[in-house]
């Protein structure tokens, strides 16, 4: 039986290598209107795949990242697909002391936070850390040797002191700019929802998180490209009643 | 002619007022699939008015405030009416220093900013901020008496230090959590921005933010309702050739 999957990426550069290898088709006809993304389609085995790339901001030439559009691309990829799981693959930040390393692909665990959002008020702080739930990723984790992690969002590359403590209450070993958000939109259309993250920077780490992330996007984006195909070969050759 | 108008708001408590007013109809049937959206439409003069509040979130029962939702909605409410005209209503934090006092209602000025996004990278630093276009409010404040301000957004209802940095080099007086996701929807889409911010606390006040929020939250929503209303009759009466 063919499954729908939807795969939202923020950034072209970390989309390309897995466009290319799985021959996705660009089509502007699926774009919904006034928005900047990217739509592609393909067939890969039984799977029914669309994927979504936030485009670029006509201003400044630089992809739409981070939890807005973000948002916005999840709920138009459901919207267009009703996919029974969507994965948000991309790049991230890693906490080295928790035991995460340049290159490393994680799987999305137990939760996924938003560590930007700060609002005291009760009920209204619940709601701002987000902990939206995820999938079970532990039998993919093992069969692909990949190593799994709480991931906290935020709007921003660096990390204020605020955030940081957010980072460390969530538990979290991954930080990026979309899951969140997704994760959100997943949550309230009641999609299954998988985050793989590569990660290109240190966050615990002296250097400056820019510098990282460019020096190694691109070995980030080729091992993303080759965990993501890997994961979904796994969900076609393996039963998983969480989808 | 009849014009279109969007109104969209975060808060119900900050919307009630207005729909009582103007009687609008709850319209669940407007409703896309799968979110928590409350949609409302009403016949004002020769304006037809779509009003959109956030909804619920399921879990903690509070009003889902902040950017991520608040871009859903304004293009739901776009792709709905296709509107002339997207209003931004919401209460705000206003800066004493530049004269906001509590219960002033401001019109957005020049741009709308976020404080919340720092990326340090060339042209994603600038796509951060965004600095996005709003209708030129002048004629509007000056009949009804309104002040006008820079609006700048986070997703906190607390500032940390680097929020405050970037609200001041924004040269904003008014601080929300929603009016600059909405207006990166509207500047996407080609659709006219205009925010009105009613002022519940004073940012650069000892008191704590939330505390003034929730003291101040019925006072500022009444008047925002006052004044919204104010705005349409304007907007009815006077030829407005950025629509």
């Amino acid at each position: 039986m063919t499954t729908k999957i939807a795969i939202v990426m923020a950034m072209q550069a970390e989309a390309d290598p897995l466009i290319e290898n799985l021959r996705f088709c660009h089509r502007p006809d699926l774009v919904p209107p006034g928005l900047p993304f990217r739509f592609y389609t393909t067939v890969y085995g039984q799977q029914d795949l669309l994927l979504v790339t936030s485009g670029k901001d006509p201003r400044f030439q630089v992809d739409n990242v981070a939890t807005v559009p973000a948002a916005l691309m999840a709920y138009q990829a459901i919207e267009r697909c009703a996919p029974s799981l969507l994965i948000n693959c991309g790049t991230a930040g890693g906490i080295k002391a928790a035991g995460a390393m340049i290159g490393d692909v994680y799987l999305s665990k137990d939760k996924i936070c938003f560590h930007h959002r700060r609002i005291p008020i009760p009920g209204f702080w619940e709601y701002g850390v987000g902990s939206y739930p995820v999938i079970d990723s532990a039998a993919i984790a093992a069969a692909l040797g990949l190593k799994r992690g709480i991931i906290s969002t935020g709007d921003s590359l660096d990390l204020c002191g605020e955030d940081l403590s957010l980072i460390e209450q969530h538990g979290a070993i991954v930080k990026d700019m979309e899951a969140a958000a997704i994760a959100w939109v997943c949550y309230t259309c009641k999609v299954p929802m998988l985050a793989v993250k590569s990660i290109t920077d240190l966050i615990d780490k002296a250097a400056p998180t820019a510098d990282q992330f460019l020096d190694n996007l691109a070995l980030a984006s080729s091992n993303l490209q080759r965990q993501t195909v890997a994961i979904l070969d796994f969900l076609q050759n393996n039963e998983c009643d969480q989808l």
